[in-house]
């Protein structure tokens, strides 16, 4: 058991990620207590009955009283009513973070809607599965997964040090980089990904009834691990794509110039762009590997 | 043991899909014995080495000699020079199958290369990884997957349930379906993954370098699935793609579509239209994993 970080902490929004940093903290004894805020019966049931935290409400103002460090884990479209809500109980000196997938509309809107003696340190695990909900979350999530910090540059250094401590405990591996650019990072490496997925799979969804029956039959070609990626929850990526919009718009335009060059190759039976392509995405993939991260 | 379903099969071409063959049929007891056939010399004494086949040449006339069945798991480019090697020593009676993931071109071109007195039972096991190599395969490959069979309308009814045996054997699902259909349904479920894949990892590639390693870093958010697929052989998919044109150009098309539509949603913030798209997806993983095939 490590010393705790945290005496109290909130989490609101209890899904894959809010439920497994829980697990995470709890295992790894990082907090004193937790208390959960979904807006989900349902989830809030099943938080009560799987003993995920120490009190459960669905009210973040509940939540987020008395608590040393709020984690917001909803979806980024949440956040503003959250904030506006929980605002008022928040303590003197409490940390406010959260784990949306888009950074900068994070710093550009919190600020203006909580009290000055707060501070704010927003953050990004880069882990998750296609589940959603509390039962999905588990505690080894975020062990040897990035963790990104991108707080504001008058951040109090202290609370930067002790959101990181708790991350860290939990086998994060720790990033602090500048708020625009991790989303211009994330619009590659996530975003467009399962923009890519969801449009792929929805091609498919279009097809007729017979044909969409043999996709399904034979998805094992390479189709079903589009289908576990644009599997993902719909709310969650509606709000990041509304708001990395620029980022995921100039990264879909470079995908677009690339995919239009392949499509040129086939059309015209140009084996070599195709296989020197081919060649060169073999070797990113063994970056992967050797970085540990595949 | 089963009682065997061929004396002899030669197995031209020994990577994943060919190697993998070789260990479920000897697993399973199907035939009496096995030649591999490769043009790789590094292959060759791997496959001395594991052990894998009871003869082992460089020489697809030496392999068809005396066998029953002769299996091409060699790139598609690579069959007509193959066929044109192995003809003038088939047995009669013998039958030739293959692997390939494009059918059409397979019953088109092969038959004025064949004599007529073998048996051309195409086929294609809807299973795989991105390793390759015969090092890479394993016996259980094939278990609870699709083999697709694509006869000519008047090929021999006891070779095509011979071939469909054999790989009953295996633990494959059998599918009998027309050539040309098959490519098209391969198109959509295969093909343009593929190539989607392909494409969204030589985005990140053209990256600067900078940029680069940070996708390596953090592609545990999506892209490391992409860089799975895009790890696959360059030669076996320049070939697919060589060979099934019309059809990827033709699901190309509706997939640009559908994309134009969501970069649309996306520039104008139309939220609803990209929370349908992501729940209609989702239904059909729900589908996939249903089917068993996830």
């Amino acid at each position: 058991m490590t010393d705790s970080v945290f005496d109290r902490i909130a989490i609101i929004g209890f899904g894959l990620i809010g439920s497994s940093l829980a697990r995470a903290v709890k295992a790894h004894g990082l907090v004193r207590s937790i208390v959960a805020c979904d807006s989900s019966p349902d989830a809030r049931a099943t938080i009560v009955r799987l003993g995920l935290a120490d009190q459960v409400t669905d009210d973040p103002a509940v939540a987020a009283k008395d608590a040393d460090l709020v984690v917001i884990a909803a979806p980024l479209g949440a956040y503003a009513d959250i904030v506006r809500r929980m605002a008022p109980s928040l303590k003197h000196g409490a940390i406010v973070s959260d784990v949306g997938s888009v950074k900068a509309p994070v710093l550009r809107d919190l600020p203006s809607l909580l009290p000055e003696y707060v501070q704010l340190i927003p953050g990004h695990p880069i882990a998750g599965t296609e589940n959603s909900g509390p039962a999905s979350g588990f505690e080894t999530l975020f062990e040897g997964r990035w963790f990104i910090m991108t707080p504001a540059a008058d951040a109090d250094p202290d609370a930067i040090k002790r959101v990181g401590d708790l991350w860290r405990g939990c086998g994060s591996l720790i990033e602090i980089m500048e708020a625009s650019h991790h989303d211009k990072v994330l619009a590659i490496t996530s975003h467009l990904p399962h923009l890519i997925a969801y449009t792929i799979v929805g091609t498919a969804a279009h097809l007729e009834e017979d044909a969409q029956s043999e996709v399904i039959k034979f998805s094992a070609s390479g189709f079903r691990d589009f289908t576990r990626i644009a599997a993902s929850d719909p709310t969650m990526w509606r709000d990041v794509f509304l708001n990395n919009r620029e980022a995921v718009l100039e990264m879909l335009q470079r995908f677009n110039e690339d995919l239009t060059v392949l499509q040129r190759a086939i059309r015209f039976g140009e084996g070599e762009t195709l296989f020197d392509l081919f060649t060169r995405t073999r070797a990113i993939r063994r970056r992967i590997i050797d970085a540990q991260q595949a």
